[in-house]
């Protein structure tokens, strides 16, 4: 059986702006690579309704999951959720149980929980809550969309929590090997290896150290031992190229 | 008149498996918004010839401009050029003058030339060529869709070619305000700040430091005097909780 797939969706005028650099994808490809769940495409769009809703609807239709950062919480830029509920056709208002959850982050909730920090508790009908150990406002589960902060550390620690509960295939296992010549001469031989192993997905990434050409070469696959006979071919092909791995 | 409109589409299994982290788009977004175009999408996708094409004429229909980046090296798994060949419906060869640029950057280029950097010649009909300083293999624009190495040192430089022989907008103006307040105290007043001025996009960031809850809350706007009202407004409303700029 295929392995379950995966797209991320990034919401935020400020990843587009380049004012912030996303660290939240490169997180959850490492947690998803390690499930067996193949992030297969990510997009960044910005903090405008019809974008979020177009981007939520195409994504949801084509893979297993899609997973969201961004735009959860108090202020008016934070739209995520009713995107979601409109993306769904479905309706979204405080739920008792989030607004109980988020109450526990403050000292006097009666006058804390000004209507501001209420829309965090705006939960569209039908989704299950995602646990935010940190600053309490839950993320949620609608459909195959997953829906979590954009702060680095809430988005993983929910992650964290979220992985676990989905189904899982079979884990991509990855091998890097340095090779010592320019890319252009490991091509060949390389190319070769690639056409010989098919079920072995073959990266090649240059980078000059100390004014000398290099490069990684990545290999990555389901099955451990076809990884490592396309690694051991490549090896055998470059001879004492093939440095350490890295 | 509205500014010009743009995508950018980064090519590469390395990034969706969280090995490498994008700086390509970053790096782009600050370009552009000093250029006064709009980046209003950003896209990953894998070394996938279907999903490249099908990503590439979905963005390309919709924006002034598409930039790539990664996947025109020597290697197997380099198949950019090709995809944009298919993705416009024209042919793809090797071109004499793009042959000709590649060939300077070797020592002996009938012996180094060899068919695998031949590649990096290769250039869909009717494209024009984007300079490469560093490492001579050039990039390319077909239509409105403009091919870039993925190495980051070579992606700046090639943007910084490319991107003055664009037709621009009107710059996009951006200014922070540090508030030390909770997001949840800062949500109305900022709120009201945003309805009060419809030019002006404001995004709200918060963080903690020291223990303590701030914001940084960004003015943007191709109206740098309506950026300054509403960046006023919020500082009148907060008070002494505006701290410098960051």
């Amino acid at each position: 059986m295929p392995n379950p797939t995966a797209a991320m969706l990034v919401i935020g005028d400020e990843i587009l702006s380049g004012r912030t650099q996303d660290t939240n994808t490169p997180y959850l490809a490492r947690v998803l690579a390690e499930k067996g769940i193949d992030l297969r495409e990510a997009r960044m769009v910005p903090d405008i309704a019809g974008e979020i809703v177009a981007a939520v609807k195409q994504l949801r239709a084509r893979y297993t999951h899609v997973f969201t950062s961004g735009g959860i919480g108090p202020t008016h830029d934070d739209i995520t959720a009713d995107c979601m509920a409109a993306a769904f056709g479905v309706g979204i208002g405080v739920r008792e149980d989030a607004r109980a959850i988020l109450a526990t982050n403050y000292a006097n909730p009666e006058v804390d929980l000004n209507p501001q920090r209420l829309r965090m508790a705006r939960i569209p009908d039908g989704a299950r809550l995602i646990d935010n150990p940190i600053s309490k406002a839950p993320g949620f589960t609608i459909g195959n969309v997953h829906v979590m902060a954009g702060v680095p550390e809430i988005f993983r620690v929910m992650v964290d929590g979220l992985v676990p509960r989905l189904g899982g295939g079979r884990p991509l296992v990855s091998r890097s090997v340095r090779v010592n010549m320019p890319e252009g001469l490991l091509a060949a031989p390389l190319g070769e290896v690639a056409a010989d192993h098919p079920k072995v997905v073959i990266g090649c990434y240059p980078f000059h150290q100390d004014g000398k050409p290099s490069a990684n070469v990545v290999f990555r696959s389901e099955d451990e031992a076809a990884l490592e006979a396309a690694a051991a071919a490549l090896c055998a092909r470059v001879g004492d190229k093939a440095a350490a791995p890295v």
